[in-house]
């Protein structure tokens, strides 16, 4: 896992988070008054510092070195009531975590689980596309997601993954209950022991040819309709 | 707009749509039976003519000269009873609009109608993230949003937006009719003019402190639900 992170909002949210160690601006930066108020060292440096550390050169102008990313055990995650949690199955793109992390922030979701291994995890490029949403959503590894499934369900939540050949339609479930929302891979979706776990496997309606979504949307999607489905 | 896509989903959604003019292949590609079957124009090459032509390099070992985009005219979109056209106002991203269209094909949407100028336009990022949905999705570029939101409430469409101020909860609106979703830039949301053109302007719940979607996310969520509505 990265110690570093740039761009502007990460930036600003590890500052808020109090998460930076050290930063990195340039001589002009608008964030040295900050920095200062905030006794947290920083060093100036020029452009072409940042485009070598940042590797994408989309740094906008700041690099932090932060302490690493608070991981969770699955038990901090889990609530009495009404629990939304978001269980990702090997999904691989840092834009697709990032996103659903910061899904999860707005929707109000109790945390994320994933696997350790053959799967993304937290890194720098995910923090930026989250938009700080890390600083406040807890994330938690496990090594088995199958295992972890049968405890969530021994804790009362139901298990609801998301798989295109499902004939049950995600509107048709009850969400007033405590949930996990299981999101599969972007191209092998749900895997097949994850899917035995699963006490509905939903679909959304695919109206045209191409017919899968894009991961991030649809957990937006399925995330935000649970959530709707609570305030009804 | 480039006359080149690339990536495997582009290329056989390309390939199906009859819209390859030449094909840029490896000599091993499991594509070459089809082309010839096709009596499509094929060239072999070797890996790096590929990443240089692509550029990201992200190519999966195909490139394609294309014909052009087709684009639509307003008025193609148009549907006498339960019209669903999305509307993107200055959206920068082409990963977004991208995944956008990715999401109407899906949800069956009418059609994309975006600023000619000062937004992202369809190229081939664009082509590649909508996983080959362009090629069943109508998309119109105008040079003035504010006009063409008036002429489709003339033609007995309702104006939806979407921004974070807005009291009104995006649950709230009828959606059984002819509706128009806008959504805004990345940063920015909605322009002022277009904002006034809504008939309503709407928010998704926030619960966190980040408080601001993806915008394909938030696309996402806002389809699906209005498509879902007028299913119950």
């Amino acid at each position: 896992m990265s110690d570093y992170l740039y761009g502007k909002n990460s930036f600003v949210e590890a500052l808020h988070g109090d998460r930076i160690k050290k930063a990195y601006v340039l001589k002009d930066s608008s964030f040295i008054n900050d920095l200062k108020k905030r006794k947290i060292e920083y060093e100036i440096v020029d452009r072409r510092f940042l485009d070598k550390m940042s590797k994408s050169g989309n740094h906008q102008g700041v690099l932090a070195e932060v302490k690493e990313y608070k991981l969770y055990d699955v038990d901090d995650l889990l609530k009495k009531e009404n629990g939304l949690i978001v269980v990702l199955d090997g999904l691989k793109d840092p834009h697709n975590l990032g996103a659903i992390i910061r899904t999860c922030e707005c929707a109000g979701a109790d945390g994320i689980i994933y696997k350790k291994h053959n799967a993304v995890k937290l890194n720098d490029t995910v923090a930026k596309v989250a938009c700080g949403a890390l600083e406040y959503v807890k994330v938690s590894e496990v090594t088995n997601l199958t295992n972890t499934l049968k405890k969530l369900k021994e804790k009362g939540y139901w298990i609801v993954g998301s798989d295109g050949s499902a004939t049950t339609s995600y509107a048709d479930v009850d969400y007033n209950r405590n949930i996990v929302l299981v999101i599969g891979s972007e191209g092998e979706g749900i895997s097949r022991l994850v899917l035995e776990e699963c006490d509905y496997v939903v679909s959304l309606p695919m109206k045209g040819k191409v017919n899968s979504l894009n991961a991030s949307v649809a957990a937006g999607i399925l995330i935000y309709n649970a959530v709707k489905s609570r305030s009804c």
